[in-house]
């Protein structure tokens, strides 16, 4: 049923609701398998894996996301080193802490919370990452990597909405697939994993000549623009399957990029927001912290 | 006339035929810019940049194409250092040659020709090269700089591709582009290259479904398969532009991967093959030993 739907048979999405792509239940399932796999890993007797955590100032936002993400390696049993730097700390103190997170034995993967204060250069910084560490998949050796085809650590909610793909029995291969937005912390790198599994891969962003159609030929439409319920229901092939990586705050609280309550009338499946691809982005960290501690990317 | 053409107004390329983009033409003029640029840099006392060309083995066609850019480097001005290896050549000393290069301050770019010897490893070998004197664009670092819209040094065919767009006044921007091929040294790149002009990107493949279709929706179409002929007149949108990448031997000589004479009746601007992308690949490879030499990648 759920790959009648996937395979795009024109109208069957417009009886009834459209399958719901339950990414918590997912990310629940990969954090699972992390957790089994690190406890073979100390009960082999080696170390439970470190997740590195570096924060520079005091955004509260930026802080919530680094707490949930050694909440995260804590509930999976990995364990995790919070290194918190002033927002007045100089190039030379955060490089420094990189160098000595690449160095450290003991740690096994890396990430530097971005945004950082304006003083200093993000993309510096994060390129300063061990590529072995990348378990955000945000250097340009791991972009390279992914780019070439070579085995790395990919970019972690790409990498989530390919398993939530998976998980759902949605096999792009010789699909249409269209993904909306064109960042370097999503849209390239998703169109570069959808053509490695043999995709047909479209990145459309706001230059984009008649969106809205564009879309609608889309057996797999991934949307993450940053637009408030932007894409409509006219705009979703019937029995297409719909990945919603928006996560925008609003007076509604969190809405994606995909009017949810239309597209559910059109699509095969779709992923909700919240509850979607959200979920599986922590859980690829957690994974990509446990594949940095089992291989060596260079 | 030309622009009406590239904008895909139907009809138009049916009558008369396509206007022939002539790489010949194009690249000529790049290599001339190039070679005022080495004079430049001359007369004010620097030394002429110059290009290492590394060969290992005896393959009779890798030894053509290491001369026809040599031969190129002299005509602009640009000096060359030609090493040789033996086919027997082992890992060890492959990579001692390349680091060799790579300190050499008299050195601005070093390419390895591909393909190496059975026993060695191309993708090794050519990572070994420092990305700032990368000039074919194929390591890593490179193929993570374009994906990541970094500075750096671009893969010479891809980026002939977008100068012969220019010259021929063909703005990608907000413009349906279609790449057939998913090479990493041709398809996976140029479709970076268009969405950082602004265009809507697809690459298709031998899995696509229904290819004449697809094709059909493109404004500009850039055929990479290695496939004599395989892009039919009827696979190609009325007045768009088609730029064909491939280089196939047969009986007949070169041909590429379009029909040219089925095309260049629908086709609103085209690329022929012979005197298409191809003199455009050498040109680009000038141009970026020149960019080595006076930028700093890394």
């Amino acid at each position: 049923m759920g790959l009648s739907n996937v395979y795009g048979v024109p109208g069957l999405g417009k009886r009834g609701r459209a399958r719901v792509i339950d990414g918590k239940a997912i990310a629940k399932a990969e954090r699972e398998a992390v957790a089994l796999a690190v406890a073979r890993l100390v009960a082999a007797g080696g170390h439970a894996p470190a997740l590195a955590t570096v924060l520079i100032g005091d955004d509260p936002a930026s802080a919530v996301y680094v707490g949930s993400k050694i909440k995260a390696c804590e509930e999976v049993g990995l364990s995790s080193v919070h290194r918190h730097l002033p927002a007045d700390a100089s190039r030379e103190q955060a490089l420094a802490l990189i160098d000595e997170l690449n160095s450290d034995p003991r740690v096994s993967g890396i990430l530097c919370q971005l945004p950082v204060p304006a003083h200093l250069d993000g993309t510096e910084l994060t390129n300063r990452i061990d590529p072995g560490k990348d378990v955000d998949g945000l250097t340009v050796a791991s972009a390279g990597r992914l780019a070439l085809g070579l085995p790395g650590l990919r970019p972690c909610t790409p990498a989530g909405v390919m398993a939530m793909l998976e998980h759902a029995e949605v096999r792009p291969a010789g699909r249409d697939t269209m993904v909306l937005g064109r960042s370097n912390l999503f849209g390239k790198p998703m169109a570069q994993m959808l053509i490695a599994a043999d995709a047909t891969a479209t990145v459309c962003h706001s230059r984009t000549a008649d969106l809205a159609a564009r879309c609608r030929e889309a057996d797999v439409l991934i949307a993450a623009v940053g637009r408030p319920r932007m894409v409509k229901g006219s705009w979703i092939k019937p029995g297409a399957t719909v990945i919603d990586v928006g996560i925008n705050r609003g007076p509604a609280g969190l809405v994606g990029d995909v009017d949810f309550e239309e597209a559910v009338a059109v699509a095969g499946a779709i992923s909700p927001v919240p509850g979607g691809v959200g979920p599986m982005t922590i859980a690829r960290l957690l994974r990509n912290t446990l594949q940095a501690a089992q291989s060596n990317v260079d």
